[in-house]
């Protein structure tokens, strides 16, 4: 069994969900990405951009400002500044020096996402971003949308979403149920062209309470959990469960329980991390409650996950270099780290190659 | 007059109070001590275990778990550590690896105390535990637990109860009165095998405000005061009051003020620490409220205690090497630290020869 | 345009304002200032004085102790020390040892302000001391003194100070108004033999809403602002406005707005600092709720500055060698700074002189 490392390094050349574009309703949102704060905002003409949020005149905070007509204005003296970080404004002087200008990432604002590149903006193709077609159709997948902060790495939390085994232990008192259940239900885990995939049928079972909220099933039923880890930092979560005897396995687009959940973690610091995950029903969308209720369940859920966590980084940033013990039941999540550590190195040797 | 420094460095080979038994009625405690996180639980037959706060697997905090059958079940993944640190269950996998383990301390429950033991295992010599029999009845020594955090170095409190000057500088308002009376008063001190012992006789004086209300001495008294420092990290206090005349100084055991303190200062880190102290009354047994009384008058009292240290660690943290000036009042403090410091000399050049 | 260095370093042989004189309505005061903790107090006889807030002792704080008639006393073990830091009572000792003495800070209390000198004491000639008149005399000028504290180094306040563009932007929903106005107006910006001042007239303009809470102007006024910075940490401010056509520019001392501010600024650490302000009415001194008004008005005007230069501070602190980028309005601050850096490098200078 081998021995792995908690804090992940950061991937550079990558999309990254910054925020929700709700989140942004105010027009300005401050958020520390990868140790840089950043300022999101949407400009007069509703276009987001992301610019470093610290002013080149003063170093005051840009998101002290307010949107002005040509882009950000920053809160002390009044610069202006435009989604490319070029200032555009300076009071009292008719020439803007050409080093008037902050840092600026590019960001797409698509499906709900406000995703944004932190590596070298040269490399930035959109083509890449994560398509999550179910957050545009509002009827058919009725979905709310949700922010915590975790104190850990970001990869504690990839780990957290690819390990099923942890539900009967940490969500014991809420989704666990049985904790060996879940510990001997078998997964399917495989590699896919960007990341991997784990697949877990539990066949001919008794549906969990917060099922029951949603679909008065009769008797037993079929689920399927499929957990995706897409690099860097996402999970597409497709789960659900049908009575037994439809024939889930075929055809899952019935009636039944039936959702997408969309879980996005950014890295704050070495040590935190934004997750900005979403919850969809697809499934009894003549009843706009029931997204509300399986949202509400799964909250307080997530909340002891990420208790578990903040803990567990104060324990590893005790002694950071310390190794961890891998057990079988980290299948899924030691694949998961593997995709993104050659992704990693990948990166690694991209840039001292251009170094050359 | 010498100077000296005020941070103690830890002494490994030694028994700490690590926490009173009833702290434990939840069967999990969290406690750092000498840096170290350690979880505390009392397993299922009743046995009070002390392991390192982090689980081998993947770090978490194992005092997130609870206690099962074998021993404390990791609150993530399910791994169940005995009270040794071994590792007796993995869900998923049959077998264990022999490094599926975490550091074990050796724990003793004994009259209300949770002994722990810092050092080398191999060491741990059960009949070095200090004997506090008074805890033990409850009837003719009815007493009270408390725990106070100290944001200052341990030693610093084993300072301020070696030394009685300041009570009426410190206590003004409680228990201090006329503070030349306590510089004046005469102490003696004496080296015990392991630490040593400040005696001090007050005679023919007015009963202070505290010990009226627990006995109603018609006139004045004769008080004595006996703190004893006991290696690493324990005061033993033994105070009370008799009417003058009643022959106090041959035998004490007569009704008067009769009071038994136990003071146990544990290293949290190398600038703070915990304080577990007790409050027995040795009198007045059919009353049940007076170690109430008592309790309630000193608990404040103590409180002052770890305002005016804490504020002093901040001074001393400032510089850390800044020399302290020694008055003559410093004399029990004085000869205490000099008690610590040669055990712990002793303790190095044992490594030192070990390490040869 | 010069590119410069945000943190300023600590100016020595200077007079600063430690507190108002009321701060020591308690007698005792603690402040850090230069990253050395001093407790301030106000002895038996009246004076102020100004010692190390650290026991030579055991490092106890000198300010949990209370003033004694011959000084302020320990309030651990019940040392007392003069204001020239000199030990004069160790209880249970006769002889004082020359080496239990403490720092001390020459002080000057003078018209409200307690000065105090951080350099070498030889150095410190209260003849450099400011002269502020206008808190001498409560009836012609009644004033109000107001304390907030700054997690910013401090020449950003006099940077915040010396800029009157920001006016229109940080405050532009209390006293701004419209930014162009404040960012066109021309200055005047002068070198005076301890600092620079910057003049500004607004004529034939409309009062602002604060002026008509004072004063019921019923058309257009002529507005000044003078700001004069005064080495290490002082700016001072004069503004007001009387009705057009009644020769301000000859004679401002006639019925209308006119306000005498001082601004003290002292360093508590490198990015923290101590803002100390006076707010003076030289207008409807027989109104005494006048100068109630004003401050009200102004109060939180300088809170919304303080929040700004915190974001700020936290920005620069994240990489303090970043430059920054000089724009014309910075004209008057640059002239501060310009100021500030000559009687610093002269510091040195000497220092290096002393030395050799």
């Amino acid at each position: 069994m081998a021995r792995e490392n908690a804090n992940a390094p950061y991937l550079r050349n990558a999309w990254y969900v910054g925020a929700w574009d709700d989140e942004l309703s105010k027009g300005i949102l401050a958020r520390t990405i990868m140790d840089e704060p950043i300022a999101f905002f949407r400009d007069a003409q509703g276009k987001v951009g992301a610019i470093e949020d610290r002013c080149c005149h003063r170093g005051a905070a840009l998101t002290d400002g307010k949107v002005v007509e040509n882009g950000l204005q920053c809160g002390y003296h009044g610069l202006v500044f435009d989604a490319k970080g070029k200032c555009v404004e300076i009071p009292g002087q008719d020439s803007i020096p050409p080093m008037a200008q902050v840092k600026h990432y590019p960001v797409v604002e698509r499906q709900g996402f406000i995703w944004i590149w932190m590596g070298d903006p040269a490399l930035a193709d959109e083509s890449q971003i994560i398509d999550w077609p179910f957050h545009d159709d509002k009827k058919l997948y009725p979905h709310r949308k949700a922010y915590l902060r975790i104190r850990a790495n970001y990869l504690m939390m990839i780990d957290n979403l690819m390990d099923l085994t942890h539900l009967g232990y940490v969500h014991s008192k809420t989704i666990g149920g049985n904790p060996l259940s879940h510990v001997s239900a078998k997964m399917d885990v495989v590699r896919t062209e960007k990341g991997c995939k784990l697949t877990r049928w539990m066949e001919n079972v008794l549906p969990p309470p917060t099922y029951l909220k949603g679909v008065p099933f009769a008797g037993k039923i079929d689920r399927w959990q499929e957990f995706e880890y897409v690099l860097p930092g996402s999970v597409l979560q497709w789960s659900g469960a049908l009575d037994v005897g439809k024939g889930a396995r075929e055809n899952r687009d019935q009636y039944g329980v039936h959702l997408r959940l969309y879980h996005a973690i950014t890295p704050e610091t070495e040590n935190s991390s934004h997750y900005l995950f979403s919850v969809g029903a697809h499934f009894a969308q003549d009843n706009p409650a029931i997204v509300e209720t399986i949202f509400n369940d799964t909250y307080p859920t997530f909340i002891e996950d990420v208790e578990i966590m903040n803990n567990q980084q104060a324990r590893i940033d005790m002694d950071p270099t310390r190794p961890l013990l891998a057990i079988k039941a980290d299948n899924a999540l030691q694949q998961a780290r593997r995709v993104f550590m050659a992704a990693y190195e990948a990166e690694q040797a991209m840039k001292r190659q251009a170094a050359e």
